[in-house]
């Protein structure tokens, strides 16, 4: 079987001249439909029509790099949306090797292999937005009517790349599979000097925001026994969740509370009003459940024994996803090959798209080192070694039989 | 001696108006120079004008309505800013019952009364800014140098008046005393059915900014063990210090945590980074003392606890403001007079110009109710013949001997 030489140096080039869009210090700010993300795309289209790839935007700003023919293919891809201060490689990593794979394989007479940047991965307006209606989880009707932490909807923001969008979604029967490439995003592979890991699953990831009601007042005349005050009311539940998961949990779940907004936010104002969003997640439906379950009541009794108002919006539920076994095989004995003694068999404790797209196709994950397990910040980074390891690893499962 | 006749009409109509600038429902959002404020403020200036007082902006934003001729007479006032979101009479009905003061005095041939309206009172800089500047409190090259919350500085703020600038300060010995009204923003007299209240002292007021700095990460890969959640640190605070201050307050303590921001804030990203300010009140510069202790070492305890810098900013102290008696007495027989039965002395919970102000002049200051003691909010509302009442017991207390 041919072997798909990849170029190491168009690969990090490539990486660099991505990250030059929306960068900010070592990392970028590169939110979903955002003008740095749009532009990002557009270069994408370019390399990929360079590659020899057609690029394809469908109408929530997917980008599809489809090899020449029509014969079913392996589809390889990540997103290249950041958070709102992300690192360089959160996604990028994958979609660039992905075109370098499927650049290379083109070039080389090797099977075709399309590359994919999913849209809005990082949540802005839901979890994996973009893999999720191209999947069919979600009809865009419905979406478009989600709206971010500003109130935009998913809709206004579509908006922004109307000019690119293509019209339609690419049939999923225009592939075989799927291959995702990604920086692990956690501390196992770095610690452990792993280089290669092959993903078995992908952790189920649920949240909900959260609002507490009280009484805006003066914060000087107010006697504290009379007080509604909703920011109290955040860090008691905060606590108290802390408390009553612990027994629930394993070394491996998690829960956040990462976005918090008072209102009015002012120090001399009692807040009347908190938002919080709280996210939980465990690779078993059950544990997801009881945590659900716990988080709901805690919140309905602090609210309950202080005089707040408690209500629930947004929630958002991704169960567990085992990775095909087949796929992964192949992507294993690509690096038992490349990388002996240096790859794992490993969990994601991150989302990724691939989860959704294993709804429609069989899909499987591999990771390289974060350094520090740093991600999600501007400090993420990634050996270039490591970097083109992963490239030459996904290469060799492009081609493994 | 002359009987000052105000006229009813004229005092709501001039609340109507100054209301209209920055409206919002039955609230204004009218920030110390926002674009809202400077406008209430040349509206101000002209109806100054029209009252036969000369109006004079100093350097910060104070604006001052002098009567005729130089011999020192009683300046009467508050402040026309606003919170972000307050009600339609916090401040600004002390400086319309003023200017209704001053105008009928001259009308009637009774003392010459001086009307202001002080900048920045809500504390967008700092506590009271435009009478801390003016009483010499705080030299202008340092106050210029602060921030408001979203990183501006007095000095860029200012700017937006500097068209208006007298050049500069009004001298205090053109004024014999201060006397300011505003509503009570609390909810003594509301319950009691008192009409008003003679003020006997105003409690003091310290706030200071917390940091507290720990590891922005990924919220579905890093451990809760390894996790260096900001936030996290940040419930653990306001927890322990409800539990910490209870056996130090009396019932009239209190300490609000009002404003508080996350880094960067989003629903899948470990918090890095929150800042809050804490601010707290008593009418015992001991207590506050004891406060302020108990705070910066619970805060430094939780952060040692959990790996995270603390760091703290922006420290204000006023200290608490005892009346002057003879001034005081002035208010409480105009009060007996033209509300007998319905007045009460009363401590202020709320920080007020007046207490700034007693360092330059003999000071003093009345209560009208407010509805429910709602205050710092769109809700916040008085009795249309209780800030008529206000204004002629203000107008008494212009003439008493």
């Amino acid at each position: 079987m041919t072997e798909i030489a990849i170029q190491p140096e168009r690969l990090l080039q490539d990486l660099e001249t991505l990250r030059s869009f929306g960068r900010c210090g070592s990392g970028v700010v590169r939110p979903a439909y955002s003008e740095a993300d749009v532009a990002a795309r557009r270069w994408l289209a370019g390399r990929m029509a360079e590659a020899g790839l057609q690029p394809v935007f469908d109408p929530v700003g997917n980008l599809f790099g489809l090899p020449p023919g029509s014969a079913p293919c392996l589809l390889m891809g990540s997103h290249s949306d950041s958070q709102p201060e992300g690192g360089w490689l959160d996604g990028a990593y994958g979609v660039i090797a992905a075109l370098e794979v499927a650049r290379a394989s083109l070039e080389c007479g090797g099977p075709p292999v399309a590359a994919v940047s999913f849209q809005d991965e990082e949540g802005r307006f839901t979890t994996l937005t973009g893999s999720r209606i191209w999947a069919g989880l979600m009809p865009l009707d419905r979406a478009d009517e989600m709206t971010d932490d500003e109130g935009t909807t998913l809709a206004e923001a579509r908006r922004t790349m109307a000019a690119l969008d293509g019209g339609a979604f690419v049939a999923p029967d225009r592939f075989t599979a799927f291959v995702e490439a990604h920086i692990e995003q956690g501390p196992v592979l770095d610690s452990e000097g792993g280089r290669i890991g092959v993903v078995e699953n992908i952790v189920g990831i649920r949240s909900e925001r959260y609002r507490f009601e009280g009484q805006q007042n003066h914060a000087g005349t107010t006697p504290m026994r009379l007080r509604r005050d909703a920011f109290q009311g955040l860090a008691e539940f905060v606590t108290l969740l802390n408390v009553r998961l612990a027994p629930l949990v394993t070394l491996a779940t998690v829960w956040t509370i990462g976005h918090v907004a008072l209102h009015p936010n002012a120090s001399s104002i009692v807040p009347g009003r908190v938002d919080c969003t709280v996210q939980w997640r465990d690779a078993e439906v059950g544990r997801l459940d009881r945590m659900e379950a716990v988080i709901r009541t805690t919140a309905e009794e602090v609210a309950g024994a202080r005089g707040l108002g408690c209500t629930r919006s947004a929630y958002a539920a991704i169960e567990p996803t085992r990775m095909e076994p087949a796929l992964a095989a192949r992507i294993e004995q690509a690096a038992r090959q490349l990388a002996p003694g240096l790859w794992r068999r490993m969990p994601s404790g991150a989302l990724h798209d691939a989860a959704n797209v294993s709804h429609l196709l069989p899909a499987a994950m591999l990771f390289v080192p974060s350094k520090r397990g740093i991600s999600h910040s501007f400090e993420e980074d990634t050996a270039h070694d490591d970097l083109v390891l992963g490239a030459r690893v996904l290469a060799a499962a492009a081609t493994a039989v």
